[in-house]
């Protein structure tokens, strides 16, 4: 099965694409990342420099993939990927950042091995799978409090944020702020009345625009969509927290203190991973910042939403006031189940005959999603609405 | 620091170093791994094949690193990785083969979780700091046995097999089957008797040599040695094994039942890694497989091993009955501690200056040591014995 772009003579508006050798690739992670930093990336499996991100620093005649993980060379990435965490994504200089393993899900457990604590029940906003998995998790370690949740609805929208008495004297509070299954997204960081912790896996939408991370007590997110390739975990945890953990039997390696201690280098880490999201943070940099990559999310998903918002087959799942800038998930309207099934597909294939990869959504939701995180072209967009429309109008 | 080699003409068995532009990388781990592998990698980065095992497949025009972990192609990647773990490393097909994060790190917690039972202890094999490590993690989950131990004399050995009458009855028994801080091997898995599961910690070896695994039970090994680049984790488990749990407030994550029922993808694993893996198990293959490597690991070995024990200056750290094929461990002979500390880092930079790097001793032990993996060149073993012979007539 060949997914690449096939030319297309008849629609001007694709015209772009006959130039492309390179697919659109919508996944939603692991997920495309900027082509200079795959190029970097290459150029440092085969012969890195040192520092790396210098374009003319000497080179070690070594591969990134060979060298010693208590080297001066990898030292020196784990300690720019980290400075970078703090200028560029906004993590407050009271959190210790943390490249760990195991994703998302493994935060799910160490979360609350690490910040529950006895005789306090944690508390969760259900946003979606993601969230229940986190839940499922705490509550293997403990009581569980779900403050909000949006499943009546089909997880279609973000749930108001809930009144304080709800979580006072909670352990934390978990939030899920971006869903990329149904496209939701909170635009910022709520606050928290009280001093409870609020925790948030961010996975899916941190890097992508400014949230206001000073609320944070505990962030999380695999790397795989905004920084890096899959394979390392960005954790970040107010210094005062570190400490915490729920009981003496955890074992060393699922406590952030362990980790804290030596930052990223208690065991060995996937230090070609850690290399790759410092080059995606210069990137991200260099395009100016959250700021720049705010607009040209918004810019990019307003394009998809309006049409989406305009089509008679198609329309948006998520509500409005909910609608996330990374994932953009729809259906095709007016038919019943099992219609809507095939023509779903036979959309998808049509699609990826054209070049647009990765528009099948989540099998738990099915329909169709597209995933455009920061490195995704803008005139990919443009090329997707262009194709869509053509497809209604000949449909 | 530029650690490039240098060219000397004086020696003319180093002359051959002269047209190397890269060091001879005796790196414990991440280590060297084969030229073909960093150009394969590199390739897959900037555009993927698929299948990408064979060289003239399609180009997917998509970097290894953004493709779905759920996508056909990388489907094709874990399955082929799997069943070469099977066919190269000689796995059993009556156990499952996993690839998750962590490292062993991990698994000294894991094992314990998953594998201990209530009202039984684990037994342990004590063959230094690795083995001291697991053990720690074992004591936070139960009651831990060690049933042999080479602590009295440093660790330069492997203790005794322990009869079967001292880990009876336990949940089982745990060996780490090379230790590259002492330089010690077991040179194939030993035979347990009864039917307590055997759980072997065989990081820095497997690969290198064939190794009885019908004798193991449950085996675990960071990939950053003789497989793959770090952040990958091997870990092959008998299948009647897999359901066993310690208690029911195990994370899910920390579950092998739970890797197994998807194998390798309940959450995103290291793609590029368990990539990487594959083309280096590929390379074994067409090596001649492990008694390929076995003959070549010991003609390297034996050269360095020989000339360290006609040395009036260095001397092996292990005794010969227990020696490394991996990891050579050697001293600096007839000096008071401070004097040899200082002549130890002057000949570690030395070797360095003429491009042998990654020489220095674990911190714990000092002195010096040369891991050599499959993919160290055996010319590198002879140019550093050259050096070395003319370090200590002119030293």
């Amino acid at each position: 099965m060949s997914t690449r772009y096939q030319l297309h003579t008849t629609w001007a508006s694709l015209e772009r694409m006959a130039t492309r050798s390179k697919p659109y690739n919508f996944s939603a992670g692991p997920a495309i990342l900027p082509p200079v930093v795959f190029e970097r990336a290459a150029d440092a499996i085969r012969d890195l420099r040192s520092p790396p991100h210098l374009r003319d620093a000497p080179r070690t005649g070594l591969s990134v993939l060979e060298i010693s993980h208590r080297s001066p060379s990898f030292g020196s990435i784990v300690h720019r990927a980290e400075t970078l965490c703090h200028t560029v994504l906004g993590v407050p200089t009271t959190h210790q950042v943390l490249f760990l393993q195991g994703g998302a899900s493994l935060q799910f457990a160490m979360v609350p091995l690490n910040l529950g604590q006895p005789d306090h029940a944690s508390c969760y906003i259900d946003t979606g799978i993601w969230s229940k998995k986190a839940i499922v998790e705490a509550k293997l370690q403990g009581e569980v409090h779900v403050v909000a949740t949006s499943t009546p609805s089909g997880y279609d929208r973000i749930p108001p944020f809930p009144a304080a008495r709800t979580y006072a004297n909670s352990s934390y509070l978990h939030l899920t702020t971006n869903n990329t299954i149904y496209g939701t997204e909170y635009s910022d960081i709520p606050t928290v009345d009280g001093d409870v912790p609020l925790v948030v896996d961010c996975s899916s939408h941190i890097g992508s625009r400014p949230l206001n991370l000073d609320n944070v007590a505990l962030g999380y997110a695999g790397a795989q969509k905004n920084l890096g390739p899959s394979g390392v975990t960005l954790v970040f945890v107010r210094k005062d927290l570190i400490d915490r953990c729920a009981h003496d039997r955890v074992p060393h390696i699922l406590r952030y203190a362990t980790h804290a201690k030596q930052p990223s280098l208690y065991n060995t880490p996937n230090t070609f991973g850690i290399m790759v999201l410092m080059f995606v943070l210069e990137w991200i940099e260099q395009q100016g910042g959250l700021t720049g990559m705010a607009a040209s999310n918004g810019a990019k998903a307003t394009r998809l939403y309006e049409y989406l918002d305009s089509s008679q087959l198609f329309s948006a799942y998520a509500q409005p006031e909910s609608r996330s800038q990374m994932n953009v998930v729809w259906n095709l309207d007016g038919m019943a189940s099992q219609e809507r099934t095939t023509a779903t597909a036979r959309f998808i294939q049509a699609a990826e005959n054209e070049g647009f990869v990765g528009l099948k959504g989540h099998r738990s939701l099915g329909g169709c999603r597209a995933s455009m995180y920061n490195a995704f072209p803008a005139e990919g967009v443009d090329a997707l609405v262009a194709f869509m429309a053509e497809y209604e109008r000949t449909a």
